[in-house]
């Protein structure tokens, strides 16, 4: 099973592809997709699309997911990120997924079983559960992996959840 | 000269297509895009993004205007809405397009001369720049009528400033 997972951004957008065989997690693919703060706002919007469709044709996951997002002070910034999601969700659905939507305390509980681990925690979870002999950098690439990992959590769940019914 | 205007919503998505030919405007076609709120988020921006790349290709507009938008009190709205905006943006974006984004008080200018019209004054204005009988409803298919004659304004206002320059 592969799972695509998306830390939404406009700036800084992180993707991370994780495949899970049996309990073997490996990282497929990883990185932050970077847009040009001079373009439009929607120039920038089409290069998310374009970069998460990308991904999506790339690697054919099983699962997305895709993080959640909440209000900080800037909402600016907020507003900014909240289209890119959009975008991000869209790319998702014309693709006949329906993404996983785990909150950021959720993503933080499935990789350390602590939902308010802090961040270096969490990317220190990834590098041991994907066997990487780096963080991943940026932080954003990190986050994305973590966010699959949780994706793979979900589905695993819900599939279990499903045999049970049966 | 043809305008796509778009009220951006997830419940309810108004638009307006208006044509301007000299001194006179006409509004060539309006209403709204309702989305059931039983479907996944991801679902009902899919259903957003068709609705505008359909009229974009229906009417081959020269110009999309799409209203900036404002935090209200009910954040999960507003989350909502933006991310509805993003994809509208995007629609606007993959046709190759670089819309405008009026606020609320230039659109209540452009059609009221005042940036702080109340919704009624707007509405009227709209039925009658149109020549329509009667005010056109939903309220976000007559936002979207006068967000499109905003989008006129200012797109006759850009060619003038570039022909000034020449």
């Amino acid at each position: 099973m592969i799972c695509l997972g998306i830390d939404p951004g406009v700036g800084l957008m992180g993707y991370g592809v994780v495949s899970q065989d049996g309990d073997r997690m490996r990282a497929l693919d990883y990185g932050a997709v970077a847009t040009d703060p001079g373009l439009p706002l929607c120039e920038r919007l089409c290069e998310i699309y374009s970069a998460v469709a990308r991904k999506i044709e790339e690697h054919e996951p099983d699962v997305i997911a895709v993080e959640r997002l909440f209000f900080g002070r800037n909402r600016t910034t907020a507003e900014m990120v909240f289209q890119a999601r959009g975008v991000v969700l869209l790319a998702a659905s014309l693709a006949g997924m329906v993404p996983y939507e785990p909150k950021p305390s959720e993503v933080k509980l499935a990789v350390c079983g602590n939902g308010a681990a802090e961040k270096p925690q969490v990317q220190g979870m990834v590098r041991c559960m994907l066997g990487l002999d780096e963080t991943p950098r940026p932080d954003d690439a990190a986050d994305a992996l973590a966010i699959a990992i949780t994706g793979l959590s979900l589905a695993v769940f819900d599939m279990a959840g499903r045999a049970a019914v049966r």
